[in-house]
């Protein structure tokens, strides 16, 4: 019998979401929910394991994880929404392959490896955030999920999670875990506003989903271009000038993109026209969805409601896989 | 208001318990169910962190335990045997409190030190076996144990404890968590009857609390004396002597044991006398263990459903204190 499709894929409940989770998952995952079961996941554990000290944060940016979510067009009848922290099997699991995998194992992982330095965690590493890769087997396994949307920077997460599988089928004789297969997002990475390689909360070059028309405008207008482009009669570069990076991936009228660049490269075309332009692109994207989130904020129970019901949706599928697991590892006792 | 307490112990099911056991803690045990709210967990998850190859062996050996809990004289109306597996919120606590502690910190854990060393884990030490001290923070604060009855080399585990607790209550604004008090043991460990330090199973020197009348017969008669003592007619020495070690914890007649060790010492006293005398008291000790583990054993699931019992209380508190853990960790969704 083949094995069934099944998305796994989530974000930390940290910030609201920028068009950069748009462009890197959102929108792959609306393409997703037309053809695969999927499951997405606000993962409020993995995010207190460097949040720990700061849980108003977490759980602010849970219910605000979710209506972002719904404003982009997930739905709830496609896609089950869940709760880490509510799948208490994810840390029964995660007990588990914690046996499975060795200290210096996850000490050489090179994703984690960055994350630690990004973090200032080299002198005092909080042990919950070396195991995550540990957690994040357990949160895709728990729904048997085989195909894992991410970028470059997270296969090694997808290898840790095999290597895990593989193990636990082999010492419990059994097959009941699949192997996950990644899914490398086609789209790369989109540059913040100020033109560094990631758009992150943390460095305030993001444009969120929920920012104001007033927001956009004042984003895009002090946005990186080309800084030696001094003059409107200069001829301008249009590599890693963050506005063409944009109107590349969101513009609809991709023709007149292209004539644009060509008049910018021999000259002629200034930045503040360009902005405006590209004020215009984002405001047609982001409008509806704005909107439609504007909407959903006027009733929060109904989102933490799609929130709980994907939950139990979810606890229904955990709490099978754990019968799976405990059988194999003999520790049905009922 | 003052705390009530409340006393977690328990024991890893990796083999029948001995009389070791029987001395250490057992013996302890029924008299701390007289005077508190006592818990007594078969911890199978920390079992499998060094036998997760070997999941027929922990099985197997849970009914075991049981059979030996009942048969020394725990009683489940004053004492709630459980089974840690069957407990999720252990596996939640220990997600939140490993963000709590750092990777160096649970390196420098001596009590672990020793252990990986015995184990030969130096080169390939499994991460669920470093996180272990971690786990016990979360066994004995799912119960909120206040009194936690130890040997001197387990010190380093409540004191990884406390540390939690304290942090947790720190960072959460809160008092949930009670710091747990160790119990020193007021008998000191056990010697094998090979004359080593310790009683183990794996080390073959082990008198169990299910060995038939032969098995304690041939075990005493092949245990360590004083190698010294040759000739009946010699003087032998009682210190390091095992069967005068055994004699002074099991011989209800003390005064006749003080007059032997004067005629040992003096000369004139054989090892197989004595030898005698002490299957006699090891015997008419485990006799009446064996008779009511005998009774048991024809009832499994009898013994099964006293800890099936004793775990859905358990489960039941353990509901409560997540209650409160999520509530001051921002995780009250519902």
């Amino acid at each position: 019998m083949a094995q069934e499709t099944v998305v796994l894929t989530g974000d930390r409940p940290t910030g609201p979401l920028h068009i950069g989770h748009y462009v890197g998952s959102l929108a792959n995952r609306l393409a997703l929910q037309n053809k695969y079961k999927q499951y997405v996941m606000i993962a409020d554990v993995q995010a207190l394991t460097d949040n720990f000290e700061h849980p108003d944060k977490v759980r602010k940016n849970v219910l605000q994880v979710g209506l972002d979510y719904l404003a982009v067009g997930l739905d709830p009848e496609k896609t089950t929404i869940f709760i880490q922290s509510m799948i208490p099997q994810i840390a029964e699991l995660t007990m588990f392959y914690l046996n499975l995998v060795t200290v210096s194992r996850l000490e050489r992982n090179p994703t984690v490896k960055t994350e630690i330095k990004q973090r200032g965690f080299e002198k005092s590493l909080p042990a919950g955030f070396l195991m995550y890769p540990v957690s994040q087997a357990a949160d895709i396994t728990v729904v048997k999920g085989t195909l894992v949307p991410v970028g470059e920077d997270q296969l090694p997460m997808i290898e840790q999670t095999n290597e895990i599988v593989r193990s636990f089928n082999r010492i419990y004789k059994t097959n009941v875990l699949p192997e996950a297969k990644a899914l490398i997002a086609k789209t790369s990475r989109l540059p913040g506003t100020d033109g560094s390689a990631k758009m992150s909360k943390s460095e305030g070059n993001a444009i969120f989903l929920s920012d104001s028309p007033d927001e956009v405008k004042k984003k895009v207008m002090s946005m990186y271009t080309d800084p030696n482009h001094l003059r409107v009669e200069d001829p301008g570069c249009v590599e890693g000038n963050v506005v063409f990076t944009y109107l590349d991936l969101f513009d609809p009228d991709q023709k007149e993109v292209a004539a644009l660049k060509e008049q910018y490269q021999s000259g002629g075309l200034g930045d503040v026209l360009l902005k405006k332009r590209l004020i215009d692109v984002m405001e047609a994207f982001i409008s509806p969805i704005r909107t439609r989130r504007q909407e959903l904020e006027k009733d929060p129970n109904y989102v933490m409601n799609v929130l709980l019901d994907g939950t139990k949706k979810t606890l229904h599928v955990a709490e099978q896989t754990m019968y799976d697991v405990r059988r194999v590892m003999k520790l049905d006792y009922t």
